[in-house]
């Protein structure tokens, strides 16, 4: 089951960097991309960062409908997540193709991924210019996370998210360190 | 030693979501900050993005001088991380207080630190409103890493790197995972 958490505790849960599956959808079109390029930005009002390849179908579904969610996959979705990295979502439906369950949103019209275990429901706020990417800012509105996993923040020695290094190489995290204050 | 690598692969020193120690100048001042809300955000050009709280000197000396390095630590320096993390550069002088050694850079004007494994040299593009953040984006001009530790790949086998959950709570990666492509 998964629990609701504040708004403003949702940088935490992409705060140490994973790569994330972000689902999103236009009219009749749904999809989902793998970002390792994404970054919480304000805490007031919750903002976040998602960096998206102007020639990939995600950028012309969020464009359009100005709303994506961040679904935060574990260590056990590796293969899946690598895969969602390597194919157009333009030519398949990477849902049924990955045996993905998508499932309905609180406060937008993407699905959520069933299989991840945490989800950040996003408009977009503003869309700006990065290079051979977009920056899509989004307003962080509604946030929920696998009970036990969460509190204050995100307990990786029960849940190993995946860290991208590049090509076919990801990481997960060891321990957590606590430094004296 | 540290070598050059190219300006395409400096990405992959920060993919996978460490937190790193920003330096920043402008006349006679100088500051480390702590970020971890940074992501790559470009291919071509080379782009990055760090986002800085709009009340913060590093927010003041990037926006007057259009320059910063983003210098990556290992977890050596933990204690160090979290400390530049929580006092402000208006009121002390970081390198001296935290016993961190700054060298000269090859194209900006912002020193780096001695001790970081790998330094990205960036000059500001844009910066965009972000909430009660501003997120610079710059173009990386010159990446130097540590010998032995970057081909292709970052080996955060052999350093590792500082993954910033939230207040004083940190974790680092464990093996790299090679998924079959």
């Amino acid at each position: 089951m998964e629990v609701e958490i504040l708004l403003a505790r949702a940088n935490r849960l992409i705060n140490h960097g994973p790569v994330v599956l972000v689902t999103s959808q236009y009219k009749d079109k749904t999809n989902i991309v793998t970002l390792a390029w994404v970054t919480p930005v304000s805490h007031n009002p919750p903002l976040v960062a998602i960096c998206i390849h102007k020639n990939h179908f995600s950028h012309e579904l969020i464009k359009e409908s100005k709303e994506f969610v961040i679904n935060v996959p574990g260590e056990d979705l590796i293969e899946k997540v690598h895969a969602c990295g390597t194919v157009s979502g333009r030519e398949v439906d990477k849902f049924q193709k990955f045996g993905l369950t998508p499932i309905k949103a609180k406060k937008v019209s993407p699905p959520l991924i069933a299989e991840c275990f945490a989800h950040l429901e996003c408009k977009v706020e503003k869309i700006y210019p990065g290079g051979d990417h977009s920056i899509f800012l989004g307003e962080v509105v509604y946030v929920q996370v696998e009970e036990g996993l969460f509190s204050e923040f995100l307990d990786v020695e029960k849940v190993k998210t995946l860290h991208h290094l590049g090509a076919n190489l990801y990481t997960t995290p060891a321990r957590i360190i606590k430094v004296a204050d």
